[in-house]
């Protein structure tokens, strides 16, 4: 019911009418609603007696005392969701880790070191580009100027900075592990695969996460804009259809490696029906279990792509494609404090070992970036249909329970450790 | 120079730095700047002893009186261009037809009966989907109310009637042959094809337009919209990737039946780079010199599409495709006493049959829904490296002169006709 209660900031489409909570959501990092949530989360934490800190990359860090001093054990996801999102990814591992704080309070219980939860700014990359990117800046992997610059999608004009100055969380603190260390990270997450879900079971004991990264490709046809209907096949360079001979490409060949590539944003210049299009820019996302498999990958595309926009290349008109890489984010396998501390503590939840499986996270999570700095795995829940990004994303209310259980008891069992 | 001097309404992108008026046009019909020429236009040919009517889709009528009355014979092209368009695609033929008016009027020339100029609205379908709209209310074709609630491409929200409204051009006249007959109807245009150029010719003498039709198709997913590092290609109904192999199909198709087809508008939804998109929309501009080739053409397309869309369709994860048609131009052989005024006036004007050629638009025109009701033709001349719907392109001064002499020549000949 919290995260139902925090979902009434930045609703978004309804998709049912059996419930009130059947719609999905559209909290984009550093939106009004987005401020919202963090007030509220700061305003609870607070309440149940945590010490809330704030970096420059809006992270916020909320502490509950131990009987020791030390870096805290944390509990950590992200508020924000994509623009047509569902009520879990993310706000699920947030809302588990505030149930957390509530157990432990109510209970009177005494940690031997601090514990905390952690709401990390715009893991989507969905109104900034790039995913995860303030635990990358926290792990000292992504230079904070790059990202307080960083503009966001759709030909908008604000910065990461800006928006977080407007919103009141461009903190004082740096954004860094050697500012704010932790002991160990622990992330709750709805799986977005149908493994779960199909075999029934209820924990992904996750032991890593495949490689994934992010490129902006644009073409562009010199002299290339040109009339539809005067102008013949041959005297064309024409940037869409070469940009879709790319997309098309870029699936045929994922799928002959056993990887995947998707593109999920395409713009063209100028857009009218009778004008073909001079200038296209899209987004490509490729992601393989092994780092190698996608640098196999990467070359190829470059090499393919190329060939594409001068196969489309006529009659002195040029027709260019280049590459920006937008983000990198390299396979990463947890640690095995980290991962057994879930296995034992999903025992312990489910009754049974056969109600947990071991399995590799296909997005990426702010767990991979903490990875680099402390002891760090997740928790999965199953999701319907195996599907988020979308507001028909849903877990049972019985399976938030077992999940949130799963992750207070990895949280206490690595503070014990 | 009256040509650039209505160019200062409007100025688009600037591609030469040799002289002021290398630059583009950026004059969406009934745009402020649509606005600011239409004043000028009206001004202008009042100022030359010419009455001034404006019909219900704010098409103008400029008339000067003959010797007799009756309808006139005019001039007529349009003021609008695309959004990066050029200098020339329309504005000459309006300001060809101004210049007519101004010889008759210097030189104190009577003609036997009334003779005109028009400008007519939003020909070229980019600000407002449908190309020629304005002379398809005049002809009959196109219901006014389907055309006054036009609305914007984009995602804007105005209409056609509103805008009209809001920049005063909404006449009281009927939009309609009946209320507003032509005796003629000759339009001096760029050729926007490369053939005159390389033939070293200076006028084409225009014997009709070949056939376009006009889609808008739209793929949906159901349950498609999923997270692009967890679903599997198998589980996947990708609309972009469905839309990227229609279009390149399209392509192809359009090839062996040496027609044309071109994509200049497409958008997605939701538009981030992690989540695949469920919903992608297209324009879809064929072309052929025959409508039965259109007509084969459209089936296959509609037959193949469905397929593709088919075979992306997965694990019960519907994807549906769906075509809106929003214009058909059959094609259209002009009158022949039009296409003789055209050709006697080009070798009076060149001084030789062999600097003129036959020859059929690739192009849509408002002359095509002027020769539905009154005697057609039109006038092209030679445009650089046949390159329009683009800032660059380009008439130099001697053949826009020598257009202009052709176009009223065929109007004098025709009122004496
Ligand atoms: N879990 C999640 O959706 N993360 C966003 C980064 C990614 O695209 O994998
Ligand atoms: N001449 C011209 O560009 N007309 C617009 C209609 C079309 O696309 O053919």
């Amino acid at each position: 019911s919290s995260l139902h209660h925090t979902c009434q900031w930045g609703t978004g489409t309804r998709w049912g009418t059996a419930e009130a909570t059947e719609t999905g959501m559209s909290r984009l990092s550093l939106s009004d609603a987005d401020k919202q949530v963090r007030d509220w989360f700061v305003e609870t934490t607070k309440s149940l007696g945590c010490t809330v800190s704030v970096d420059a990359m809006g992270n916020i860090f909320a502490v509950r005392p131990g009987r020791e001093d030390g870096p805290p054990t944390c509990a950590g996801s992200h508020l924000d969701t994509q623009p047509t999102g569902g009520r879990y990814d993310g706000i699920l591992g947030v809302l588990a880790g505030v149930e957390m704080l509530r157990v432990l309070e109510e209970k009177g219980v005494e940690t031997a070191f601090p514990v905390g939860v952690v709401n990390w700014t715009n893991e989507e990359g969905a109104r900034f580009p790039i995913s995860m990117i303030s635990s990358g800046v926290w792990a000292g992997d992504i230079p904070l100027d790059r990202a307080h610059g960083l503009k966001e999608v759709g030909g908008g004009t604000a910065t990461m900075k800006e928006e977080l100055e407007r919103i009141g969380y461009l903190g004082s603190m740096p954004a860094s592990h050697t500012a704010m260390p932790l002991a160990a990270h622990f992330e709750l997450h709805i799986e977005q695969g149908p493994v779960l879900e199909a075999q029934r079971q209820k924990i992904g004991v996750v032991q890593g996460v495949q490689a994934y990264r992010w490129y902006t490709v644009e073409v562009v046809g010199r002299g290339a804009q040109a009339h539809t209907g005067t102008t013949p096949f041959s005297s064309r360079s024409d940037a869409l259809l070469a940009a879709c001979r790319m997309i098309t490409l870029s699936h045929d060949l994922a799928t002959s490696h056993a990887a995947l590539a998707s593109t999920g944003i395409l713009t063209l210049h100028p857009g009218s029906v009778n004008t073909i299009p001079g200038r296209v820019t899209f987004s490509l996302d490729i992601r393989a279990p092994l780092d190698s498999t996608l640098d196999t990958l990467e070359a190829e595309l470059k090499s393919r792509f190329a060939t594409i926009a001068s196969k489309e290349t006529t009659k002195g008109l040029d027709l260019a494609v280049s590459w920006r890489t937008d983000s990198v984010s390299p396979a990463i396998h947890f640690h095995e404090d980290c991962i057994s501390a879930v296995r034992e503590a999903a025992k312990a939840v489910c009754g049974s070992d056969s109600l947990a499986r071991d399995m590799v996270s296909g997005a990426g999570h702010d767990s991979v970036y903490t990875s680099r700095h402390c002891p760090t795995s997740m928790v999965f829940v199953p999701c319907r249909n195996g599907v988020s990004h979308n507001p028909e994303e849903y877990t049972s209310p019985e399976d938030c329970a077992i999940g949130a259980e799963v992750l207070m008891q990895s949280v206490l069992r690595y503070d014990r450790l």
